[in-house]
């Protein structure tokens, strides 16, 4: 297949954040061509403005289901008596189709990568290869039984699931111990080992509230991070999510193995943990920082545009300073950071970069006039404002319609699945 | 003109707020029937969610001109080198065509009312007659020479344009002393002369950041709210923009006066001011508490439905308590309680009320499942889900479509115009 898009402004996100009016070449999974491009191609694209595709650190993708049910509630309330007990109900087609659902949206807003952590991992990596959404699968390790099988098949299920997924094109399996507070010192244990073998990375909560900070420090005498690092989980292949209530000297550590933290800055919010990932402390220690919906019931959409907004705006409001984290800095976690973290060739729109791409409208009252494109695409666009999304060289949405898959289908069985787990 | 909305949930926003499954039949500029409709009409729309048109109460339209010119900077740096410099250079043909531009950004995100503030007002006021928005327009008073005229000119120029607006059927005069560290004294009393003589609202910023609250309480001794009160400028039919800084002494007399907070996060959060209106408290008071973007420079975009997730997300996650600040509580401030604080006889889906109304597409990824429509409109929901708008009985946008402006052309005036201004 080949894609051209033409007469187009491209934020190339390359190592000097240049941007340029052009064209963009694709042919099979790369990109072939960034300038001034003359040749006949499958589809033509114009007047759009292009840049990386927008990359989802940290999704719980079947929750889609659960959107909107239960807002407005104190987290254990919410826990208690929404989520966990319809996620006891969760089978085989309730993932697929919450996965198929989540998809969708983050495509309709411009996500072409995901990192994904929960439970019935094969199905989600299963419908993302189907889907053709790129995929760090997360297979979750927890203390517990879950929906899908007994505890104790859990960590040798896992190395199975990494096993038959190491060598796929687009989904890329991921070890994904859940937190420090429900994972033993030895399941952390075992679950690095799985990594380490196989050389995956590894994702898990850190520090999302004080409550598990606290909670963790009395059971195990060290806060999360510290217990993600005794155990040998702090290196340059881990994913930490939240980080709202780390210390200077953790920042610190972080940098140092070079971890990579996950700021989730709408579900911090929505659920109130108090916390702020400590942005500008991590930026002056050189850390590593992407960005994150979170699952779509603690967001409660699946928008990295939304997502790119609050992170500046958190931040700037919370240290009284308007010139913190910078639009650029913002999109370069949602894009080439997290690219250049994975090891993944792309993030970036340049020669030889896989073709993940996305294209807005360049005409759109919200993105008009054009004094600076970095700022639109940060403060002033919508995951709306996005027409066109190319993963892998493969066109999976144009003109705002996806190629791939029967929209009404999924709707209704989103439906359907709904009342049979709130029944 | 006559538009019927067949098979969608109905948002009514009515005194029990309830939701029902049914029909809205609107005839020249009234709801005439809700519930079970048989009828013929001029335009029919199907499977929608309806729901009274969202009130921006807080905006100063031209701005979208400046959005994006100077992110990521210091307030004080932002004022002096960038906003005050091209506002300087405004001119009548300017005004015309950012607020033509405001105006589509606005309804194409569900809003049909605006409570506005800036030079050039009467300008405005004839961009809100022609495009069919309905507008409070106020005149903006400050005691230096402004873009349009001298100082001096300013008072008496208020009062022509209070009497020439006052009977217009969708534009009202607004009285607006800019604020208590721009107006003196005697400035503010005689704003005031002019709202009570011809009964029009007064719209004044106030307590935006903390400096503005030093510096007024080291000029006149007494902080920006209580001089609103001292000059007789707090009643019923104020209303204050921001109070990001007041006291609870403060809440109580705002409440007691039944004047209105309009709360901007958005905008105080990208300034970095630091400040928390206080909502959990206003509303323990009753006071009236409405939303607004601000101007498009500091925010920014005009899409309410972005203001009001970030209402709801960034009061919970300051007070550490995610039961506070409501989705239907935030929908009221959206629309009815803004409605009944300005007399006006719309922000409700009732027979007997101003067709003011917007329609969403029901199906869209970010909206399915719906367990519930109150969240999903205010955490899930994007300006962009909005297909339809109706303002008084007019069918403004349909599918997406505007019905009375050539789009083409206003954004071809705001590239030129911002290219006269930034020169």
């Amino acid at each position: 297949m080949s894609i051209l898009v033409k007469d187009s402004i491209i934020v190339t996100q390359n190592a000097d954040r240049k941007i340029i009016e052009g064209d963009v070449y694709i042919e099979d999974d790369k990109i072939v061509e960034v300038g001034s491009v003359s040749v006949e191609a499958d589809f033509v694209l114009k007047n759009k403005i292009v840049l990386p595709g927008l990359i989802n650190m940290h999704t719980h993708l079947p929750m889609t289901l659960l959107r909107g049910y239960g807002d407005d509630l104190p987290l254990e309330e919410w826990l208690t008596t929404r989520i966990w007990p319809v996620e006891a109900k969760l089978r085989e087609k309730h993932i697929a189709i919450g996965t198929k659902l989540a998809f969708m949206e983050m495509v309709s807003t411009g996500t072409t990568c995901c990192n994904d952590m929960y439970f019935f991992e094969d199905i989600i990596a299963k419908e993302a290869k189907s889907f053709g959404m790129r995929c760090y699968a997360g297979f979750s390790i927890i203390d517990f039984d879950t929906p899908e099988m007994k505890a104790e098949h859990l960590l040798p299920e896992c190395e199975k699931f990494v096993k038959k997924w190491k060598d796929d094109e687009i989904v890329k399996p991921v070890v994904a111990p859940h937190s420090t507070y429900t994972c033993s010192p030895e399941t952390l244990e075992k679950a690095n080992e799985i990594a380490g073998k196989y050389d995956t990375f590894i994702h898990i909560h850190c520090s999302e509230t004080r409550k598990e900070v606290y909670d963790v420090l009395n059971r195990y005498g060290s806060r999360p991070l510290e217990q993600i690092k005794k155990y040998g989980l702090l290196t340059g292949k881990t994913m930490l999510a939240h980080c709202g209530w780390i210390t200077k000297g953790e920042v610190k550590e972080i940098a140092k193995a070079k971890a990579c933290v996950i700021h989730n800055p709408v579900s911090n919010m929505k659920l109130a943990t108090g916390g702020y990932t400590p942005l500008p402390e991590l930026m002056s220690e050189k850390a590593c920082i992407a960005l994150g919906t979170d699952g779509a019931a603690s967001n409660n959409k699946l928008d990295m545009f939304e997502t790119m907004k609050f992170t500046a705006l958190i931040h700037k409001h919370h240290r009284w300073d308007a010139s913190i984290v910078k639009a650029q800095e913002v999109l370069d976690m949602a894009t080439i950071n997290a690219a250049e973290f994975l090891g993944l060739n792309a993030g970036s729109i340049e020669e030889g970069k896989f073709a993940d791409i996305i294209c807005l409208d360049k005409i759109s009252p919200n993105l008009i006039p054009r004094h600076n494109i970095i700022s639109h695409l940060v403060y002033a666009a919508s995951g709306f404002n996005v027409s066109d999304v190319v993963i892998n060289g493969k066109a999976i949405m144009l003109d705002k319609k996806f190629m791939n898959i029967n929209e009404e289908k999924v709707y209704e069985e989103a439906e359907e699945a709904k009342e049979e787990l709130i029944e």
